[in-house]
């Protein structure tokens, strides 16, 4: 059970490790496809800039509350961490761990892109790239963990990991002074627990997910998480199979809401950012902004909205 | 004379206009190229992001205060607004005169690239492509305002326009409760002169400039603003032939300091941010953490030192 205290124990935990990211006030208007005036330009809508933590997302949030509270708990040995990983939760268990001079396995599939293996490299990890499929590089990762007595990272389902992405929501509440709505990206759902967890009868959150990726949407539905078919512009960010058992225990009991957006508009809002605000986000983080975008959350006027922009691990070639 | 009350009078007119941007505390030792442990690592370094401002740069704020003010005194007419720049500059020419409901015509040379031309056009400029130089283009510009009483809207040498840009440098100061040093890129020193008009008496401020391009580091050493040749990556933002009147009055005054980098380094500076922060700029801004990445400009223990990243009108094809 996830509580506002564990996410206040994290916060003291890697307090001077993450970077305390910014808020931007955006101009309302312009994340929406309608022409001014409309009803939603009465909100105050701000973006959470969480793509400018360290290893570009939210990720390291949660990487350094595990390896710290393991390393307080006498469970860091010198067999290091494990993470399976060829993303955002990679990259960031492979950095924490280097700043914390312990050894790093990351195991990732065959078919990760070799750009993708070498940054993990470059931040010292040791890559492991074996099996076609995520679920291979996953059942390697835990032999090890088996094996050598590591401490697992896992991308999003355990305590410590949704605690540590939690402490965005504790920081949000207190840069905003309080807002009445956060939109999050839902993948695993980690960053969307933690934030629940931290905002709990403070703010209302609103999970966003790909159309063809409804993990949230359908464990609130079918009442428990189920495998979904995964697809889509955002399927390397937002890619689990399905909601993690942490995520929809928080989901449930705080009242978590599920919109669903549309490629397209995945794509118009990511180009949106960088348009109008010189922020290049990876497709899964535009998620979020999206749901405004495309009117699938539309706000009330006077509605104090945060929107997380939660990674920046993209490629940005096609951003003009 | 540009003092602290003509910036303060120019915050007080753009207010609601502009946006307020955001700091991003540094990993201080990530601006580094030496290895840590590093002297200037004790210090406290603060990125000011300007290149989140509307249209990408700090040239927004300027843009609003000369419209604006000239709205007030009934000097605004329906010749609308002129600038010459295929820049940043014309952008926020555009866009704040849009937003004022006024026409804005923008002259550029016809060597102007055609994205740069449809991005003014875009905005709602008139734009008007003629010469193959920027004089021929300016020259243009001021035959239209003396035909026909438009505004002129200069790049950097107009009091109101130095004024707006001033007010990043009063923001700062607010946002962070104080700061010793600010460094911040030199083109035609617009922002050079608002921000150190802003601070004076309470910052030390540094003008950073590519090697290629030294307008400030010749006006101080010739005594009078002089013409340079302009070369090098960073020519399409701190293209300007010569340092602003207004910008050497002021830098005289206040004892700005000059320091030089060269392309290298900005090249170098302008990815780390992306490496490392997930910030996209333009290589002009890149000048102004160039200054530290090569030790052109070092710290002190415990100095508290502003980067002013004040714009991302770039290309992002060559960052990954």
């Amino acid at each position: 059970m996830l509580t506002p205290a564990d996410v206040a124990a994290a916060r003291d935990r890697i307090r001077g490790h993450i970077r305390t990211t910014p808020l931007l006030q955006a101009d309302t208007a312009s994340l929406h496809r309608d022409s001014p005036p409309h009803a939603d330009a009465a909100a105050t809508v701000w973006l959470k800039l969480e793509q400018l933590q360290h290893t570009g997302s939210f990720k390291a949030r949660g990487a350094y509350n595990r390896i710290l509270a393991a390393a307080a708990d006498g469970q860091l040995t010198e067999a290091g961490v494990v993470a399976a990983s060829g993303g955002n939760a990679g990259l960031a268990v492979a950095h924490a761990a280097a700043r914390q001079g312990v050894p790093a396995r990351v195991y990732v599939p065959e078919t990760a892109p070799a750009v993708k293996q070498a940054k993990l490299a470059d931040l010292g990890a040791t890559v492991v790239a074996i099996g076609t499929k995520y679920a291979d590089a996953y059942d390697a990762a835990t032999a090890d963990v088996a094996e050598t007595g590591a401490l697992f990272c896992h991308a999003y389902d355990q305590p410590e990991i949704c605690a540590g992405q939690g402490t965005l929501g504790a920081e949000l509440l207190e840069q905003t002074g309080g807002v009445d709505t956060i939109l999050v990206a839902v993948g695993g759902g980690g960053l969307l627990a933690g934030i629940a967890a931290a905002t709990e009868g403070r703010a209302h959150v609103v999970g966003v997910e790909p159309q063809t990726i409804p993990t949230l949407h359908t464990a609130l539905a079918e009442g428990t998480p189920v495998d979904v078919d995964v697809s889509g512009v955002a399927a390397d960010s937002l890619g689990a199979t399905r909601l993690g058992e942490i995520a929809h225990g928080v989901a449930t009991r705080t009242g978590v809401s599920s919109v669903l957006v549309d490629d397209a508009d995945i794509v118009a809002a990511r180009t949106l950012l960088w348009r109008e605000y010189r922020i290049a986000v990876e497709h899964g983080t535009a998620a979020a902004p999206a749901a405004l975008l495309a009117g699938a959350y539309r706000p009330v006027a006077g509605e104090r909205v945060a929107v997380v922009l939660c990674g920046a691990n993209t490629d940005l070639s096609d951003l003009v």
